[in-house]
Parts: structure tokens; C-alpha cells; sequence
């Protein structure tokens, strides 16, 4: 089915996609000395003594500023502040329909680093946390490290560490179907930006052997000593691909227990996947093409299929992550969201498919599960609780 | 009564006074590829073609922001932007309830004239209109400025203007109901912050006889030639106070037949009244003390009186004006809220009194009159429609 007709129709009759609501009547004079003045202002003065006020007396407590410089958005690439809207109310429906959280687009008229962190520091004391959106690699990772160490409230990239979290949630049920142990498995991630790193590095934290894992960009496998590497790809070089393998997909897949794939379309060969070890798993999350075809990869070795593909199985999407893990990041007031935290996410999200129901083609709960934003939400809490 | 501890228990209970509402379900894949992907892609690329589409696709078309550094909120002075965000909040449910825009707060964690204009130059993309809010004088001038000329939406600072535009709409069926011509009329305004000065230029625009108004600071009349006066002082005082009075309220108002106060409560002293001239015209808008009390006022031969309050006759409350204006503006679609858009808001609030209903108790629409923001907005479409 053609979408992009209805989708149009819809916007343009909406005219966007979310509004605000007033949570107080504003019917006579009482209520207005109570919503506004005078009432108001003793409110306002309970925050000034007491700054930390702020979080139980305002929206503070429940509101996530979605932040995107329109530099990267879905496949469409650079497309710019204007164009991105759309995807970000996008994202406030969904966090407000699976995590009740109050998110509002801000979409930045600068791609240069410095101002983003700026402009998000400066806006950020009526917000109680920050959803980066859709921002090229590497200025992703720059924005959100200088804004971790400066911002008192939690800061998530959600290409990154979304996309993380549910793959990892997939892995950990896929290395169930096919009895393997993490420590164990040689895993390939074709893709090295945002989404790419942000998997090697929360695999790693689970217990992957950092060793054994290889990234490749375009320019194929990253080893320390290669040339065009950012200082992030430098980064990863040092703790992968210990044996230096060089070349492409093809030299890399060898012997590999896992292939995630966040790069672009059809570009793993069906004969390559002949060559990775028994049992594959295999996460083609490219979109709307997987690096593979569900067709085609069915008549290979493949045991463990997933992609971020609505009509097939094992759909991998970042809808079981963000809403919960704000949703408890938000209800502990936690400073940031730590790498446990994370980690429990996944294991949570992993969690809900019980062992009886696990199988090849069931190992994802669905985006409509209203038991997943609980669960990780939970798991977020828990995590912060035991940090204190 | 006291509304302090109503208030403050009213929003740690709600923890914010608005929310964000979805206007589309998404209950299911088949919503969900229209609100977000795949459908939303096309929504994207038809704005990345053109981008007027964002002001017809996205929540551009119908959304302000209320913008604070929080250095001058209500009468409470500088007590930061976290502290300013109830008042915020309480304005944009106003937004809603009465012009039925989508109003959505951004309080600033800085005071530099140079990093407010960029951060919300940064933020533009997404908003349709910036409220400006309790900024300080002068800075509030210089960010409006600045502002004007890089941004192609309205910007509007309320406390200017707003309060210009109601305090203009009393003076004028103040005018008829003690039968003075607003060329005839000697116009003493103390006061010379945001709202001061904007009630000056409204005032003149409308037909006052600049060269007859005399504008108070602490340090008493401007005139030109004066001391310690900022570069808007210098400037006002070039088209003021002809004869170069000199001294203090009290001389200021010999003779005078209107009288505005936008500065601090029982300031103006009932033997001074006596020396205005006859069926004085009193606007005393400080909060929550005007500058003479009304039953002090009573007292005196003042004919018409106006303050800020609600619970006196005449209240000249903003509220009356910032909705409509930005109905109208967004409405209209136009890139700036101009001095005729603000003059013809003045003359639709006062014309809402029928010549049969005036008199002197009873000059201004009351703030729950829903005619007021339908009239104001009408009057700003109608301004921006004989523009073009």
C-alpha cells in the first residue's frame, strides 16, 4: 500500500500532528487567580527559593524536548529543520501514546555543533530531559557527550541508543533459539555511524567479545592502523577486530555468528551468509530495504531473522525503547540515562517473551504491547534505585 | 482571599498545567504508517521541496512560543527562568483557552541580549510566533529588534504590546465617555520600562499629541538633554515633553488630562489629581497595588478609572488583546504583527462597548468575553489583508 498519498491528506488537514491541552479550567476569575494571577506568582516564588521545585510544580516533571537538526532524517538524508517536523510530532504521538510523556519538537535552524549544544543548554530549564533526533554521525555524538556533561537532566540519542537497546533485546532472545552464549559469538555490524556504534558498544557491555566484533563503514572493515577513520571510529578500532581483518562484508562475515545491518539495502549477498558460522543471526535493520530480503534470506542458513520491517517477523524497532525509558527516567528524575540502565532496558524488552513462547520467528514483543513501556520503565527505575 | 497556598497545592497536584495531545490515533500499523513511517517520508519531502509547506503540514501553523529569560516576571523581578515557568504555563493555557492557539513555553538560561536572539532564531523552525514575556527593559527592546528583522514570523512582546494596545483601547472610550479629542489631550505616563514606553508610541500613533506627553523614570520627567537615560530614553524624549518640563509626578501633572501608571503601587498622591485638569482620566495599572487605590480614587475628582485588577471596574488586563493578535496573525500567515494590526486590536477591543453601554465604570469588554479575541483577530485580518 502507497502511504505517501494519506500521509499527505492527513498533515494537511491536521495541520500537525499535536496540540496543546490545558490541564486547568479557565472559566471565571477563581480559576484564572489560580492558573494565573495572583495565585501564580506564589508558585513562581516557591521555585525561586527552592530550583528543584521546579520538577514537581511545572511541566518539568513530564515534558521531553525532541531535538533535531534535520540532518539525517529517517533515509531521507540533510533534508533540514523544516522538513524534519513531521517526524518529530511523529515521535511526540508515540511517546505520549506508549509512555505518557509530554514531548515536544524543537527543530534546530543551525547543523554546526557548538550551537546545537548551545541552543539546547539555553531552552532546557522547562524540560526534564532531551530526545536528540535524527542528527548526522559524528556531530550526534559530539552533541550529546558535551550535553551530558552539562545538562543536570537525562540526554538520550535515540537513533544511537534506542536503536541499541532493542537490538540487543533481539539478540539476547535470538542467542536463546540458536544455544549460544554471548561471550562466545563473533558478531559483524555493517554501518559505523550513530546507530552502528551505539550497538557495538552496548553489545560489548553485555558481554560480547569486543575482540571478535568488526564494524565496517563504506570503507570496509575498521581496525586500528586504517586510514579515514573520525576519532570515534579510532575509538572503536582500539577494542574490535583484535586479528586486524581487513576488506569488505564479504572477508568479515566469515565464521560470524551475528550480522547486524544498519547501512542500506540488499547489499549482503545470499551466497556470504553461506559462509558465517551455523545457525546465523541476522539483523537487517536498513529501511524500507533490509541489507538482505526477507525472501531471499529465508532460502539461506539464516535461523534468526529480524529488520525493522512491520510485515515480517522479529520486528526491531525503537518504539519498545524510547517511550519506557523516558517514562522512568522521567518518574525517578534521574540526571541521565547510564549504561545500565540501558542494558536493563534490553533485558527487559528481551524479558517479556517467555521461554515456552520463544522461537525463530518470535523473538520480539510487538510495538503495540502496552506491557513493554512498563516493563522497561520499570527497569530503568530499578536500575536507578539500586545506584542510590 | 489568599490564593498562594490554593495555587501552589493546585500545580504540584496537575505538575504542569499543560500537556501534549495527539490529534491522530495510533492504534494500530496501518495509523502508524500514516502519523509516522513509512507515510510521514512524504510529508518530509514535500517540505524539503517547499518550504511554505511546513506552515501547512506541521504544527508551525498554529503554535507560539512564550519566551522568558526570567528577568522581570509579573512584579516578582529577576528570579529566573525555572521560577518564570508557571507563569509561562499559565499564559499558554490563556493562549488556548481564548484564541484557541497552541502556545507552548521556552524559559532561557541566560540573560545576554545576543544569546536570546540566537536561541530563538536557533528554534524558529518549528513556531509559527514568538511571545515575548517579562524580559527586562531595555534588553526586551533590543531582543524584539533584532528579532524583527531576522525572523519572517511575528514577534510580539506582550508586555509592550499587549498592555499598549488594551491601555489604548480604554483611552479611548475613556475619551468619549468624558467627551476630550485625543489630539487635545496632555498624557502624563510614569513609568518608562516595557510597558511605558509601548503605551507612548501607541498613544502617539493614535493621535496624541507627542509633544504634549510627558514620560516619567525614577529619576522623574524625560526631556531631552537629560541625564542618565538608556538610547530608547534619548529617543523618546526627541518626540516628548516639547516644553522640557522638569521635576517629578507632581509637576508632571499640572494640567494633565490623562494619567497612566506602570510602575509601582500608591505612588500618585490624591491632592496631585486635584491639580489636573478637569474629568482626569486614570489608568493605574501596578500590581497588585495600582498607584492610588480606588477607594482613595473615589475620593477625588478622577471621572474615569482603570487598573489591572478584577476585582474593580474597568479592569485593563492584556488578556483582552495577546490571543486575538496571534489568531489573527496566524491566521492571516503574516510575517510581522504591525503598528496598524496593533492599532485597529485597540479600536475592535473598545468598539465591543456599544456608545448606549458606556459610561464611566464601564469602558472595557470583560476578560471572559469570548467576542474579544474573535474581534481582535478579525481586526489584525483585516489590517493584513488591506496590506496587500
Amino acid at each position: 500500500m502507497d502511504y505517501s498519498k494519506k500521509a499527505i491528506a492527513l498533515h494537511k488537514k491536521l495541520k500537525g500532528k499535536i496540540s496543546i491541552c490545558s490541564k486547568v479550567p479557565v472559566k471565571n476569575k477563581h480559576d484564572l487567580s489560580l492558573a494565573y494571577t495572583p495565585g501564580v506568582a506564589a508558585v513562581c516564588q516557591l521555585i525561586a527559593k527552592d530550583k528543584k521545585e521546579v520538577f514537581t510544580h511545572t511541566i518539568k516533571a513530564n515534558t521531553v524536548a525532541v531535538v533535531s537538526d534535520g540532518s539525517a532524517v529517517l533515509g531521507l538524508g540533510n533534508i533540514g529543520p523544516e522538513a524534519a517536523m513531521p517526524v518529530m510530532e511523529g515521535k511526540a504521538v508515540l511517546f505520549k501514546e506508549f509512555g505518557d510523556v509530554d514531548a515536544f519538537p524543537i527543530c534546530l535552524s543551525t547543523q554546526e555543533t557548538e550551537k546545537i549544544v548551545e541552543t539546547i543548554k539555553l531552552i532546557a530549564p522547562g524540560f526534564g530531559g532531551i530526545n536528540l533526533e535524527d542528527i548526522s554521525a559524528p556531530r550526534c555524538f559530539e552533541v550529546e557527550e558535551k550535553l551530558k556533561k552539562e545538562l543536570d537532566i537525562p540526554v538520550f540519542h535515540d537513533d544511537q541508543h534506542g536503536t541499541a537497546i532493542v537490538v540487543l533485546a533481539a539478540l539476547l532472545n535470538a542467542l536463546k533459539v540458536v544455544r549460544k552464549n554471548i561471550k562466545d559469538v563473533k558478531v559483524v555490524i555493517n554501518g559505523a555511524g550513530a546507530a552502528g556504534m551505539a550497538v557495538a558498544k552496548i553489545f560489548i557491555a553485555a558481554g560480547v567479545d569486543g575482540g571478535k566484533l568488526i564494524m565496517l563503514d563504506s570503507q570496509g572493515a575498521i581496525h586500528s592502523g586504517r586510514t579515514a577513520m573520525n576519532a570515534y571510529k579510532e575509538q572503536i578500532a582500539k577494542i574490535t577486530n583484535v586479528e586486524k581483518i581487513k576488506g569488505g562484508l564479504q572477508e568479515a562475515l566469515a565464521g560470524a555468528d551475528v550480522f547486524v545491518g544498519v547501512s542500506q539495502g540488499n547489499i549482503l549477498k545470499p551466497e556470504w551468509v553461506e559462509t558465517m558460522a551455523e545457525k546465523p543471526i541476522v539483523f537487517a535493520m536498513a529501511n524500507p530495504n533490509p541489507e538482505i530480503a526477507y525472501e531471499a534470506a529465508k532460502k539461506t542458513k539464516i535461523v534468526v531473522f529480524g529488520t525493522g520491517r512491520s510485515d515480517y517477523p522479529n520486528q526491531i524497532n525503537n518504539i519498545l525503547a524510547f517511550p519506557g525509558i523516558f517514562r522512568g527516567a522521567l518518574d525517578a528524575r534521574v540526571p541521565a540515562i547510564t549504561e545500565e540502565m540501558k542494558l536493563a532496558a534490553a533485558k527487559a524488552i528481551a524479558g517479556l517473551i517467555l521461554a515456552k513462547e520463544l522461537k525463530a520467528n518470535y523473538i520480539m514483543p510487538k510495538p503495540f504491547d502496552k506491557r513493554v513501556a512498563k516493563a522497561v520503565a520499570n527497569a530503568v527505575k530499578k536500575s536507578a534505585a539500586a545506584r542510590r
